[in-house]
């Protein structure tokens, strides 16, 4: 069983047992984004809390070590997302990449935001016009060293 | 002169003079990473906003109207970045971009996260372990909503 | 199973039973537009208004939750589609597109027409040279509007 | 010179006189979304029009046989549009083209909207909760025929 | 069944049964070359003459309804075919496209060959030095004209 | 100066003029088809030829050379069509390449019809409908022969 | 079962039968390179060697009909071919294709090597620095000639 | 002056001058291809040869280190060819390619053509049916070999 | 059974009996690097060594010729890859390809490092700010040589 | 001046002068992969190194600040790269880019080489059969870590 096979058995269990992410991170005592990321293939996940996920959603304890080994990660269908939600991100990139690289060069010179080093939060915060979905990207600033084993 | 041309002759200006991004931003009292979307193309900049910037870049007052104009959005020559520093963002897209969608519905409902009435900010944040690079994306929740203006 | 695999039963089942979409779309009592698109796998659809489709087409009730669910949008199997019908449309953005923008930020200034405040509509509509189709795109004009939440 | 050429010439003509688009097609009394598709080198300007145009712009009255020669069609600089206003349609393309397709065939049957035998307006609607964009598309209905040609 | 696999099975059963494509055409009193296509799965097929061709292919009558359904159409498996046979025909687009544009704008004005009022023909033609293959694409003109339905 | 340059060049000369492809093409004593094609770069001008052409165009003669050379051909900017006019041609691709594949199998066996022993002409033929464009393309069959010159 | 499924047969009978392509084809009296194309699915391969060809390899006989039908020739699964030995000859056409084109030009006038009226043949030959892969292209000349069936 | 420039002179030059390649090629005592392939800027000319080629093509002497170094190489402008003549290649390498793959491998075991130590001949061969165009590609071949350089 | 669903069969037996690719690797004595690879799906396995593998892993030993044959190579799914461990080495190309070039023609003259002639190593080395994933690539440098076999 | 056209000035004025890659790297005492890298526009050049490379090459010192700025990175010309020494990189990504991620998840858990604290070295070592390209790709090793910045 492949681990896309496994995420296609998640994500149908998920719907038929009606739990939600959020009850499935805190099963596992992690931040959500992380969980649900891990479920749909782009982490693995802790053996201890494979065990404890698989049985919640009824599936086979057989699919523990797939869900356990680093998988190939990349989850979009297409270069491009045609999901609205998703695609929004994307366009985000489209205007603003420019600008947040040159911003980034000027406040901590050549280099990028880790994307390994990373968490990423979505939370929910109210405004007067319509509540706001406030997505956090937060990576450690790597900058660009030309570095080498010593020999 | 397209504005095309104009976001070229910014670039050159603002290294030949070496003025910052930050020094244009407070020049207009705008948000540093506004003035830069603004500045690579990415947004009509105010006639007396242009009238400033162009001044201080030693430019052809003439290009103030194109500045002006709401231009042809999206700044990446590539559908997929190429650049390291842009392209972690899409490697976040890659890798949680499903995970945000499923957290945004689980917390929001159906809908997106607004990318037009939406504000972006950089910081940096002081980490024991390096500083970090902190993006947050603000933008308002938009449901889907099956509504049509009244006969 | 999976949205798509659902999607793929609807078709079969509404061709053998011959039902209309018209007639599907006044069993849940919504326009026909959305109707098709979300059994097209477009929207979710009502956990009721499922139950009631479901039984009409003869399928498993346990797809109900699938339904449900927020799914993957975007239904071009090609970027650029190949159908003609569907093609004509993509036509219309090759020739018009630059235009519509145009004219979209001379009356009501930068920003957009939402696609998720927004409706759709297709009628028959009498001509002596023939009958025509006539599409109604109707969405929230949304202006461009740098917006935090507040801290 | 080429038509793309007149095109950049007729986009920076505008914007360093401020004629609105309005006016010009007021000028060659034709419809205002007509008027820009065509200045953007979307359709062949008629001679009359073309010699009124180029006099309010300001260009070189040889470039009006070039306005008046059919024009290589289709204005979009890449297959998936990146500007967010003009890929709000793109996007009611992925999410909503299968179920105008159903509803066209299902109305009308077999065929296509034309669109060339078209037009398409775009106005702005009063809405309590925000002014809408209305886009209208409307082409003749053209059923699937296989006719030819009499011996 | 989808109608990807109805053609799937039409295919193989035209092979296991020997029949050739005219005599399916004669079978229901068509075009040879609308059959090919019909059964190729780019026309709806239909009632009756469903019925007769699903008995003739020995195929199960479930899919009368799928092959008398409106198709998605577009029968490349690439954007630009790799069959040699279908590649000369874009071959042929490529060395003339431009010049048959050219030429009915010169012979018919602003306008287009509609590929639905539409029929084609393919034909054995003798010539000294070899027999000619003589495609005859037959579609009535459409001048571009900008009409709208009455109010 | 390159071939596209002399294009480029020949397509603004003939608007500045006002010559007929016809014309252009009598001067020649040569199918129209061929001439428009030849004069967009897609045939190489024998010398006597693009003397007569080069002088009616009012062009350099220094660029008769480079028009009698064989081209690079394929004249169109992007894989798939975006002109409406030269897109109904790939369209009749989508939706009857895989018959007319057919059907030359049936009629003649294995092999294509050539793409280079090849001539095409565009009619207007008159009908009760309406006139319709009727284009005409005839090559010679060429059976796939595995065949060696001799040692 | 289609082409591409008895292809798939054929190459998994062949590894497991350990039968080489050499005694396939001489068991059919045919080149060896035409005979491994037509078992890769590019050839129709005549009834009497499928014959042969399927009894050798022990798959089903009602496979015959569809080794014979003509395919849908082109073979590899990207447009740029991966594997490095077929890489190789992309490579090539990378590096010489613009000279080949030239010299047939200079040598033959205007027109193309057939790839229809074709053969092909792969030989080893000894060279004091290492074998050499001598592959042999041999097609006919074709000029281009502007040819019409007879009326 | 960048090699694409001095190729673009390089090719209007030899049209000017009306030299052929032949005669290029036998002025530097090089293999016409060879030649051909170097001036079209897919690899470097030894500084002897470019002063006799740039002065033959009477080019500017400043260009012969450039023609000397060594190119950035690959000469399609699009990754599937589309001139009629370059393209019959790329289509034997989609009908053959894996034939070839199987057959070299059948004859050498695991390993590759090289395109690196390499030559390639265009000739022109009679045939009672047509002359025929014969190229040989002429590689080293290279198995695949695990090896290091020794510590 | 195809390569590829043997590979597949391989991940998951990997997985499932919790043997590491060293143990593999040791068990045929052969370098890790080759053993994954050819695991992968990307080199053809000998039979001893595939006969030991697929007992340890538990496969069915008719995989075993499937094995030893030379596979089609090729591993990444997309043609820039998603996954961030193997697209880090796709940026490192982005960013040094061009240096490496220039300094692999300064170092040696025109010409490549081979990848078949060749081997690839990755090593764990400590460094005080944190250990490093030294790979090293090692080909042998192939120079461009214009060669023919002997007549 | 533009990052690009600098670009193209040092190409052409290191051929010009020719001035070795080792030469300009020793001058501003850099490793000579990273000068080449720098100056091929990959990477800032610290202002007294640009100065003194400016001078060698004999440009004009305006163009200091541009290559002093961080440079938009991506030097290939297109997402597969078509030049034969690149490719060969790109082909080992294809053929051992799977095995490299398994080795480098067994011997460091999940992460990433890091291309950005990174460095690349070319060596020529010898062989009995012939000198060896040796790459040495150094980069820190970093774990996927969740980390946020403390509020």
């Amino acid at each position: 069983m492949t681990r896309d096979e496994v995420t296609a058995e998640i994500l149908a269990a998920r719907l038929a047992t009606g739990l939600t992410w959020q009850r499935l991170a805190d099963a596992v005592d992690k931040p959500v984004l992380w969980t649900v990321a891990a479920l749909l293939g782009q982490h693995p996940v802790p053996v201890e809390a494979a065990e404890v996920l698989v049985e919640m959603l009824g599936l086979d304890p057989a699919v523990v070590p797939v869900l356990a080994a680093v998988p190939m990660r990349g989850g979009l269908p297409t270069a491009v997302p045609t999901d609205p939600t998703i695609y929004r991100f994307y366009e985000v990139l489209q205007v603003y990449g420019g600008a947040i690289k040159e911003v980034i060069h000027e406040d901590f010179g050549d280099g990028i935001m880790s994307a390994i080093n990373f968490s990423i939060d979505v939370q929910r915060k109210p405004h007067p016009d319509g509540d706001r979905v406030v997505v956090t990207l937060d990576g450690k600033f790597l900058p660009y060293a030309w570095t080498a084993a010593p020999e």
